[in-house]
């Protein structure tokens, strides 16, 4: 699902980043011959996510590495658990740890973080959604690893779906028109999202047959009466997204009030690194 | 210091992320003569970091949008206070906003966080470090923002400095022979650090003429006992660092031992997004 | 709508493979101080796309390049008519020619098979869209060329839209197990489009909640009844769209079967370059 | 003779034009063991270009996936005809499917115009060639394509053959002149043609040493005589190229004025995409 | 004649490779405001080639860099010449001037190489031309240099000129076989050369239609030779190419013996930097 | 030590710029299945650099191909020494050669001129180092080259040592402020070399806590005044670097000064090639 291309180019770019000329850390001491064994080691809690990433990392360095995944992308880990082993010449090791390892820890940490937001709205009908608030050059990679922590991706570029905010609105004149106005030259493949902050914005979005509304904000007050709004009034089943600081502690909270989709950027932009350490045993 | 070659590359890669074929969100609402103002609103306090990249961002789409930097680089912000105003295009504004504001967010969120551990230690000769515990593609920018927050930054790469850990140390036989092997090969200009656990590992890399020890996960107590050794035992000033679940709650107190680096790899791998906004304000 | 820094991509490509080394043309000939003007001039009868790119061309070679440009892009041209005028230093002019040419008449030649296309449905609900059948590095150039001549676009690539084709339905065992298989990890923003080439598997995509139809290779008897078919029974509104040997002579009559999309490969993969030339002035 | 270098930047560069972020498609219903057959059928009649370069896209996105070819770049299928069997996990051949279709029918119609314009010269001394009008980063698969069709190559680029038209000649006041500018500087291994429009011009550019003289837009009867004046004139034996709306119906009668080369533009800036279609036989 | 875009990437390349992260040169000394003059100075005699390059490192860094070409390439200096002057922030001029140099002091070493070989056969109708020894990634700034120095290109590569060497004539059967096989796909703008070791191989040459011959490594006897029989045998006049050893110190008995192009790889692969500095004048 | 990625990455931009589109050269002549053996052999002394990156070049091409090492990277050859054998397709073979013997015998040059500067210094304790004066886009493998000479490496880049010059001291007033503002900033793992021009800037030098003195144009007799100056004044041990005008003829004498390190541009700014040449034995 993720293709190969995509993760070379940036754990190429990474390697390059943390090798720009000579590596100086292994001269002298570890020859071509001298291999090694190693494994992943978790050290807390968490859901994996860039296994098979990690493992490319090394045999993108050398070809002799030669792995085995012991945990799949999206499984659960505890502290102590091996994540998997790993076996190759010591320098290719001892270069390939610090990029193999930022990467899965970061991939790892998103996969957890979501993970625990879907474990709250549980039995809701609710889906945890992640935003295009990710960093520069991670966009496939931490969706992918929203997916891993069980969550779903929201849309990924400003070129597959389209969503109405204030600026357009207020441009436009009426939420009726500018969803007129972005129809015009929308793709059948293309949803359009409005963003609404009243329920009264709620109303216009349904009447102008926006395909989604995101509840912008609102309290969970106003997202039951726009669920029982939407729920009500059309034979169409429109999909509520609730977002704007949606966090682990209160999305269960937003779940119940039967909205459809809670977004969270902080999936992506604030998620703490999983703690899984790489060992070497050089015999 | 931060040199424009590399941000533009960040920059596209990212615009380019977010916008692979056309952009849809704005067609039939904002012709090219439609131009608003904006402005950078901060919702809570931190450190700023990627002013002028923010404003990039947007000159790169459009070279007619302009703006003002009304807080630098390294400025404190608090909520409310507005840090930037700029001019453009509307759908240059709405286009570029997601991509600035994603690299802003993060950047001000690592000086942030670097700079609320250096508060702890104000008043010790202790320096607050990263570590190449990056993010793939972020390195030279992240490392730019702990400079930002105040902090200091450890070896950029495998090629500029040596850490000589205990695969090394095992391989060679001991901490002088692994310290003399790298030796041979390493340039002049090049430091060479050694990763000690114990008081006897600090007294052998001592002895072996390491730049710098490195205080592997080690205790207050052990801490303080390092010191003593190393400013006793020589004339020779080597520097301490303390590295290993250095957080913002406990770093005064490591400081307190006298070591003269305390380094930290959540700066990089678990900053949280710093909360600020773009308002776009559409006439 | 079409960003610059893919254009400017697509363009240094293209100059890059046009002039590897020096340029042997000029030399000896044309000092830098030797100024032309030159201007497009239209052969044929067509539909206008790539004015701006054609400049950004020569521009991208000496800045002190400038144009007017005299039809815009989706502007309609008959044989004679000038197109944009440009001046610049002769080499330059020179130097540009092909490379902003080839992609102008490419780009023109697809607006212009699509608005004849469009031309023929005219009058009827229907829309004319393209495919993912694209020559390689030039998707989204050629995507929005299509809108230029009045056509929609389909998905952009297998990140945003769904297709369940044969394979996909065997694979699964029924369109209905395909249908809710895909949608167990699917975002709340992307399509899914069924391919039926019967009927039965119209009625099996419409009951499966499939967001789009695609009558594979339909006769226009069997539209007529998918048309019916879908209109009739579901307040549901699923478009169909029609594919398979879609022509400029045939459009129409499929469009009065009562389709919402007519798809056509052959807008990309086969466009004739349109006729195009650009006349130089040397003084 | 081409390069696997070439053919794999534009394969990749494809595959990410495809696949941005994840592969949607396939997700849910073909996990990595399920693995499929697949063939290439031919629909119409035409000559084949891109079967090494088919496989090779599969083989970038999985190296497992492996094919035999059946028919060779350069041969002529007819309808019904398997160019070549293919093997590999069905995700792997859902995903290249488009992108190595879409390169293969593009050149394998490149291919196909040029052999039926060369079919149509048989028995007469003149070569088909191409030109530089070629789509932005397809040059040398192009022109790859054509010699597959029995075509010949022009040049490749402005670094590897002159070619002075009127706004040279206009600037340095002659043919002779220009010649004479241009010879200065020129390497011994570069050829330099003169575009020529009249006979007198001819006459001119063959005193004035050209390598190769064009007959641009000349009539039939111009040309003829063009050939007796060159041939006659002298022992030197300057190959003349006839350009200017050379179509598969009228090269015979081009080539029938003893000409040395026709040249067609519409061969690589107007090919239609040869009808072949990728069939995948899901167990 | 050298296309900006081909400079700018390698300068990029190159300011990359000399500021990977930050440039930590001019920290805390330097403030933006902070602007220095500069100028270039001779400190040897030579040729230039890259003043226009050097420049352009320079506004690369900062837009705000300006400056003035007090010699134009191609010019000669002695030591003690001023060859352009500078001005822009200190910290822009220290960062590019490493860079800046590099380039320049090695393309006027490669000028001035080639100047010197080309006085030594001023008076005979030979020319210095280089050869395909170039060093990776400067094929064109190289060939460029030469240019400058006086002398002409061979082929850029191997795809706009054809070598038959021992290798090709002994797989064909003889040098007759080889051209006749060459000859078959061969464009007509490209040039075909045949190495040749004996006079048999030259007259062999001469007959099978070669467009240039080179005599490899033979005594200036051979040569002679070579040049008399090629002159008296023939209306076609065949340029004679001289290659294998040939040094400033041996170059004019070369030429002397009457052949037409006199090829060098050391003009390339081991020219001497010239000996240019740059000087910054802080206030 | 170097990693392959780099080396890819400079032996593909070289390789396209020998093969920009079609290879010409073994057309009519080598089918795929004719294939060869080769050797590289050595016509003069010196030592080899580049034996494994040769062999890479034709792998990339051909991973049919296949060769062994006779000599490794570092070791000294001789006329008529055999330094690898090497077999593969013929074509691909006449492919790499130039492209892969380009840069063999360049960095065979690099670690030839080094090698022989060592050599002058060996019994004494100085060490011979590079600079930054290298050739664009190569300057990871020049400095492996000077590595595989017996030299050892100064400074990588702008981004992992500084060098304070008259320009930086000027702008600050004094060494002591110029050094002082400098480590204001200045990571643990760095060094800060001064430049000195006098014995009295030496002694400031050396108070200001410079971690490496460069002796810039310094006399023999100053050099040594220096030595004891350093040597004499202090516990610490300060590595003294002389720089300007160091050749081979002199190097010794500068050696037997006392100074720690001779850093010589001219290692990398104008090496020979080393003359070694590609047999290739075609049957």
């Amino acid at each position: 699902m993720l293709p190969w291309f995509q993760v070379d180019e940036i754990l190429l770019r990474a390697l390059r980043e943390d090798v720009p000329y000579l590596d100086l850390s292994c001269e002298g001491l570890f020859p071509p011959s001298h291999r090694s064994n190693a494994y992943l080691l978790a050290k807390s809690e968490g859901v994996l996510c860039g296994a098979a990433i990690f493992l490319r990392t090394f045999t993108l360095l050398d070809p002799t590495c030669a792995g085995k995944i012991l945990k799949d992308d999206g499984e659960a880990f505890a502290p102590g658990d091996r994540l998997l082993t790993l076996e190759g010449p010591t320098a290719a090791l001892l270069q390939g740890e610090r990029t193999a390892l930022n990467l899965l820890q970061h991939l790892s940490g998103v996969a957890t973080a979501t993970a625990r937001v879907c474990r709250t709205v549980e039995g809701t009908s609710a889906r945890v959604a992640d935003t295009r608030k990710t960093l520069p050059g991670l966009r496939a990679l931490q969706k992918y690893a929203v997916r891993c922590g069980g969550g779903s991706n929201h849309r990924f570029s400003l070129s597959d779906g389209v969503m109405l905010k204030d600026n357009h609105i207020d441009a436009a004149g009426s939420i009726a028109k500018a969803v007129a106005a972005a129809r015009v030259h929308l793709g059948h493949m293309v949803k359009l999202e409005v963003e609404a902050r009243t329920l009264e914005e709620v109303q216009d979005a349904l009447m102008a047959g926006a395909d989604v509304i995101m509840l912008d904000n609102m309290s969970r007050e106003q997202m039951r009466e726009a669920v029982a709004l939407v729920r009500g009034s059309s034979a169409r089943r429109v999909p509520l997204e609730a977002s704007g600081d949606i966090t682990e502690a209160n999305a269960a909270a937003v779940a119940a009030t039967g909205v459809d989709i809670l977004s969270l950027g902080a999936l992506t932009h604030s998620a703490r690194a999983a703690n899984i350490s790489m060992k070497i045993q050089t015999e």
